[in-house]
């Protein structure tokens, strides 16, 4: 495509820091995977003024403008009006949304308010992108050789919408089809990936290969531009193909959502049950499993063992091992696990047990000293670790170490557990 | 102080969508609470010119202009030197940085390498602020009626240093000082507190009062503008004593970080320990809590029990309550607070049983029904909720709420448990 884009959020609320512009980072990496080149994020308020401004320079200095907000009844419109002033296109009246609201206020058995209808209007000649989290419709034009994409601020809502309305229309805009691909990879960072697929980054054109950093993670994206998307899966497919023979060890899915998302599908798919024992996660592996709707036909639930009668009196580990090894060990991890496999009876275990900071321990242990263990039907796998950062990091890596501990367990990647 | 300001973040990994603007959430909520009014966010990528477009703009339409991002070592100065060039300023090497970095490289037995002391360089006769959490210094300086601060990306950085050295530099700028306090509040939203406050909304000049939505939550500014801090201070507590009568049941604290600070803070004072029971929040309770650096001096620990064999087995939920009322029901909630209470050994036990969706019970409630209990010596407090939106939403609610109900047991809001 090699377009340029500006995204431009109308919001007040935004400029006072109440909320964070997180359409902004979403719309920025759905735009990165189409091959749109993102060149400016711009926060404006609720002002007509500003907002023209911000809209008239936006024109001039890149082909995509994507707006988020200013669209409910609420905000009086704002920024559908200044859309039309700015780019000299009629404000009408469209039937069909008009119809679509009154089905939907039935359906909930509420009255339709001349505000709400007010939702109906949309410039001349638009192609309007349904909202179906929420009422405020969007819609896309082209004017001037500028193409103007308006979504809803609320985060579900215009997300949803980018990928059922705005990526359709996007994809138009170019004879050829960019559909690319996330490689997921926990264990590894940026720079290391590239490193092992140096040759094969500088030399793949198209498809391309690209790795970038996340929090706490790292992703590789595998790009392809074709005719046909049939075409560019196939290209993708070799371009997977060739790549997961050297970083596939840490790749956890591909375009999925998280770690946890991949886990709790595993489990389904081998019909076994988890349980978690934490101490220094303090609840975070099972808060992150009971994210994922659904998570109690996997998840029986877990201890979180935050102080050694904890740990002693409820998962029945032994006073002896946390008093030769202390609590964060190899041993005492190895025993949680198995303490709360036992005491919910599920098929499998994990547990975490490690210094999160700030302080260390009187057993010598520098902060960042972490153990987590599964425990199998196969025996009780244990994994050391020595992380770094501040408590927060510590304990996402903790988190995610241990989930990958079970996903590698459940794709049949880890025999010999002790 | 009624100037006016634009973030400009410099980072080529925020237009990929790699990571989010968080500094400038950060930023706007300290300047609005000094009386600087936001009106630009804008973002571009480590680009010159496309920063330097940014910086002549924002100099011809605010009279504070604050960059993030782009003072490391490894972005070849991008920022200073732009900045240096469109402000006509020279960028000049300070001993006394390079002093202070070769003292902090030998405190920490590294070699200071020429990289690093490219950070020794700012704009000349600029007011230097120290970078208390990393090594690359910030600064502030005025050119031609506008002030320009430089700030670093990483969010720790920026934030220590924009309340170590933007806010005094800040401060100068005007004769008079602005000083405000947040007053965090929970279970009344924006507009009931509006309601409740409304004369004093509308009378209140200085010191103002002005109630903000955040998400799940509200808050109360109250800012007062004077010749010196003592006086807005005293100003301050002035208005504090006038809104508390009205609202103070609904304010968890001033200035405080968050719901779980306060209970935390509450438990070590008065010298209590507490476990959770949790049900639909999966470990987010006890998540929250062990977020706080020394948690385990007052969090023993809890059992998330997402399953009837948890809660029957782990906490000892009597079967027949289980079937008679179900697992969402207030005897239910009850027995997990006392059981995990007799599990621990805790002088407290909060519990959270509930429906977080997408589907509800058989018997017959519906999402967003959730029962929150506390077991204490002077017996079992229950709340009731019934709770809307999203799966995340009721999650963050619930343990909202069950934080909610300890705060006032603690604060001795509550009498008659049964």
């Amino acid at each position: 495509m090699s377009h340029t884009a500006e995204l431009i959020a109308v919001g007040t609320e935004i400029l006072l820091g109440n909320i964070a512009n997180t359409d902004a980072q979403m719309l920025s990496e759905e735009l990165a995977a189409l091959g749109v080149n993102v060149l400016y994020h711009t926060v404006v308020g609720d002002n007509p003024t500003r907002l023209a401004e911000a809209l008239e320079l936006a024109r001039r200095r890149v082909d995509i403008v994507i707006t988020t907000g200013g669209l409910g009844p609420t905000y009086d419109d704002l920024t559908k009006q200044t859309i039309c002033t700015v780019f000299g296109r009629k404000n009408v009246f469209h039937p069909e949304i008009a119809d679509a609201l009154r089905t939907h206020f039935a359906s909930i058995g509420r009255e339709l308010t001349e505000n709400n209808l007010q939702q109906a209007y949309l410039p001349e000649n638009c192609t309007i992108f349904r909202n179906h989290n929420g009422t405020a419709p969007g819609c896309g034009f082209c004017e001037g050789g500028v193409h103007v994409l308006m979504l809803p601020g609320p985060p579900h809502e215009c997300h949803k919408m980018f990928r059922t309305g705005a990526i359709p229309y996007l994809r138009t805009l170019s004879d050829e089809i960019i559909v690319s691909h996330s490689l997921r990879i926990y264990g590894q960072g940026e720079s290391q990936i590239e490193a092992m697929l140096h040759d094969r980054i500088v030399s793949m054109v198209n498809p391309s290969v690209a790795p970038y950093a996340k929090p706490d993670e790292c992703m590789l994206r595998v790009t392809a531009k074709a005719k046909s998307e049939a075409e560019a899966e196939e290209m993708l497919r070799g371009a997977i193909e060739e790549v997961m023979p050297v970083i596939g060890e840490w790749v956890y899915g591909i375009d999925v959502g998280s770690l946890e998302e991949v886990v709790s599908a595993l489990l389904r798919e081998k019909g076994r049950t988890l349980a978690a024992a934490e101490s220094c996660t303090g609840g975070l592996i099972a808060k992150r499993l009971t994210d994922i709707p659904g998570a109690s036909q996997t998840f029986l639930g877990g201890v979180v063992s935050y102080t050694n009668a904890v740990k002693q009196h409820v998962l029945g580990v032994p006073a002896s091992l946390l008093e030769t090894y202390g609590a964060v060990s190899a041993p005492v991890a190895r025993a949680m696990a198995m303490g709360v496999r036992v005491l919910t009876g599920s098929d499998l275990a994990l547990s975490v047990t490690g210094l999160a900071g700030p302080a260390g321990d009187d057993h010598g242990n520098p902060v960042g000293t972490v153990f987590t263990a599964l425990s199998t039907p196969q025996g009780v796998f244990v994994r050391q670790l020595a992380l770094g950062g501040d408590r927060e990091r510590i304990r996402t890596l903790s988190a995610h170490h241990a989930l990958d501990l079970l996903r590698r367990y459940l794709t049949d990647q880890m025999t010999g557990g002790e």
